[in-house]
């Protein structure tokens, strides 16, 4: 089954709006066997927007809009795809009272320019909006389909999930496809590559891609109808990533390495801290994304000065004046002190040269050394990383969550 | 002048890359006085390339193509390019050398597989790369123009700005814009329609869009040729906007609030600390983000626990029994206590709920406390944001900061 995706909107061809309903739309189609072949981007301009639809359908069994739904008077895709299909726009009672009780709900009246999106087209076939007020619309002609969606990302999103693909699994049973997703770590494309290229072979008819990350490589799987009931063959597969990646695997569900650490921990009832030096605040960052995390993240300190590293993290004098603040030594202290400074069982620390200055004679820019204390276990790992601050930043909050994972689970890489 | 975008890649339409090139170009060309109507995306496939440019050569004057220019086997867009346009590629000695010096640079050896990019259209117009190996491409017939460049963003942009542009800016000086952004925070969109709304009418000429992001409002100004050289005109409309939202603008250049706040620590020769709840480390990853930050930014604390406000912030045991951890009073308490933590001139402070769980009787989710003391003075500021967790972590950090910089410049919003 082939797809194309039309987007609408000045703001995306004027550069104020990055088109990321596209790339979800071509990721969810993907990812349930619909090929997307073309994508097109075009204005709020009703001969722009039909001219799309009619190429569209000329090379794409099926066609996903979006944009163009709202109230104002710029938004005009329902009108001008509904002309496009010959079809006239109706009041639909229905819809506008579902959206006076939308309104109610939050507390306020419903604007009077509202009214408009309760008009759709005679006999259509309208995609519930369960987040905002434009109904979605279904056109279909000639075995093709139109789907119509709103350009907000979060009313799309839930339609397309909700309405479009439970229709496409529907009408393309195979086009079933499993995906499997291995997140990795600390180790480049090219090197996963070696190891497994040999065993691939066996595993032709897998979809396998390589996506790199600034903190990890992600390697995805997509198994076609043909293959996703073998389940002996992915077994096999397992197998190999097992004997040969299995130390830099640390989430096969898409999940992050701040929330697979957090959930380490909540099983075990054990506690972190952190203290950062180079990574300034980040490792905490990602840590507090995570829904519920302050029941095993305590606090840290983020300290940038040597004076802070004593006072706070009870780094010797000594240790600072005879290996620099960069060090195996302070980062392996910093670990202990932040551990002890919140009485917790496990102590995170970075230190290093983020850049793009501050590097010495001896120790240069994306020199970097992360901590773990964990009970009475101390460990640190040296990286040498480039020459951007904010990519050594991201990269040495993802290898300090890393070797915190490493170190719980008792893995050696 | 009307130009059209044409962006090539597997990777775009199987939704594993967020089409972030295409954004930057259309954002690059507007605010160059160039309209983009269309843009299209399409598949490292050669009939569907010269498709494309067939399409995109028909409605516009200038085609700007990006990605597929790599060595490997499915880079195929200069082939496909060359093909379309009727011109052989032939083997460029010069480029070879070039790559050539650029490899040993990096102390690596060149593989044999990119000797494929030295071979260039005969006379062919070729655009230099400035950070990689693939050069870029201009093809002219009847006017009309095609500029072929690579797909990594570092080298496209790079390629867009040195060549590009000023080509542009050479063929129509008409098109020739003068782009003003005013950064503003704490203040809704509407808000600041309504209050410059009557004003703006005296300034139809100029382009002007409101451009919402989590952290603010931008205001973008579009002067074009006619009006640009009009200084008594722009004086008139940068005084209305002093009048009606001054304290709101905290930049006049895209920078960020934590630059600019920077800035000023760094003209004053003066330091900041920073105690953090809710926002969990977010404000001081900003502030590091800042190369050179280390010359104002000591250090700070995230303290998630009430143990840690009192014994690292010291927060009094009584202010939180008696008002809660979410409260002015700890703010104040926190900002004060980072202070004299690490003997600064200003400390920030932020508490609150994060959501979506956490809520009390007497505390929803979204309520936040900032408290920011400098000196001897010290101020709180209450927000009620929404229930979306990153969302309100960057709203306080984004408030934190706004706050700091309104008591070092003694502004009263």
């Amino acid at each position: 089954m082939i797809a194309e995706i039309i987007s609408i909107g000045n703001e995306l061809l004027n550069g104020n709006t990055v088109n990321s309903n596209a790339t979800f739309i071509a990721k969810s189609l993907h990812e349930n066997g619909v090929s997307v072949n073309f994508s097109q981007t075009v204005r709020d301009d009703a001969f722009a927007i039909k001219s799309a639809l009619q190429l569209a359908l000329q090379r794409a069994e099926i066609v996903l809009i979006t944009g163009g739904l709202g109230p104002t008077h710029d938004d005009i895709t329902k009108v001008a795809v509904s002309e496009y299909f010959d079809r006239k726009l109706i009041f639909r009672e229905d819809i506008y009272q579902k959206m006076r009780k939308m309104f109610e709900r939050r507390g306020i009246p419903m604007p009077e320019i509202n009214r408009s999106q309760a008009y759709v087209p005679e006999n259509a076939e309208v995609m519930n909006n369960p987040v905002g007020t434009a109904p979605g619309l279904i056109f279909r002609r000639g075995g093709r389909y139109a789907f119509v969606m709103p350009g907000v990302p979060r009313e799309m999103t839930a339609m397309l999930k909700d309405s479009v693909i439970p229709l496409l699994r529907k009408e393309c049973p195979d086009c079933r496809v499993a995906v499997n997703i291995f997140r990795t770590t600390g180790i480049a494309e090219s090197a996963i590559y070696e190891k497994i290229e040999k065993e691939l072979k066996s595993f032709s008819s897998y979809e396998i891609a390589f996506l790199p990350r600034f903190t990890g490589v992600d390697l995805r799987v997509i198994r076609t109808a043909s293959d996703m009931d073998d389940q002996e063959k992915f077994d096999r597969f397992r197998s190999v990533l097992s004997r040969h990646i299995a130390v830099y695997i640390y989430s096969e569900d898409e999940t992050e390495l701040e929330e697979v650490l957090g959930r380490l921990l909540s099983e075990r009832q054990e506690t972190v801290a952190v203290a950062e030096s180079l990574t300034g605040g980040l490792i905490q960052d990602k840590i507090t994304n995570i829904s519920g995390s302050s029941a095993y993240y305590m606090g840290g300190v983020v300290a940038y000065s040597n004076e802070a590293k004593e006072r706070l993290l009870m780094v010797k004098e000594n240790t600072l004046e005879n290996h620099g603040a960069v060090s195996k030594e302070v980062a392996a202290e910093m670990a202990q002190g932040i551990q002890k400074q919140f009485q917790t069982d496990l102590g995170i620390s970075t230190t290093g040269i983020a850049g793009p200055t501050g590097a010495t004679a001896t120790k240069p820019i994306g020199l970097v050394y992360i901590g773990v204390a964990y009970h009475s276990k101390v460990k640190t790992r040296r990286f040498q990383f480039g020459t951007d601050r904010e990519i050594n930043k991201q990269r040495a909050a993802q290898a300090a969550l890393e070797l915190a994972r490493q170190v719980i689970l008792e893995i050696n890489s």
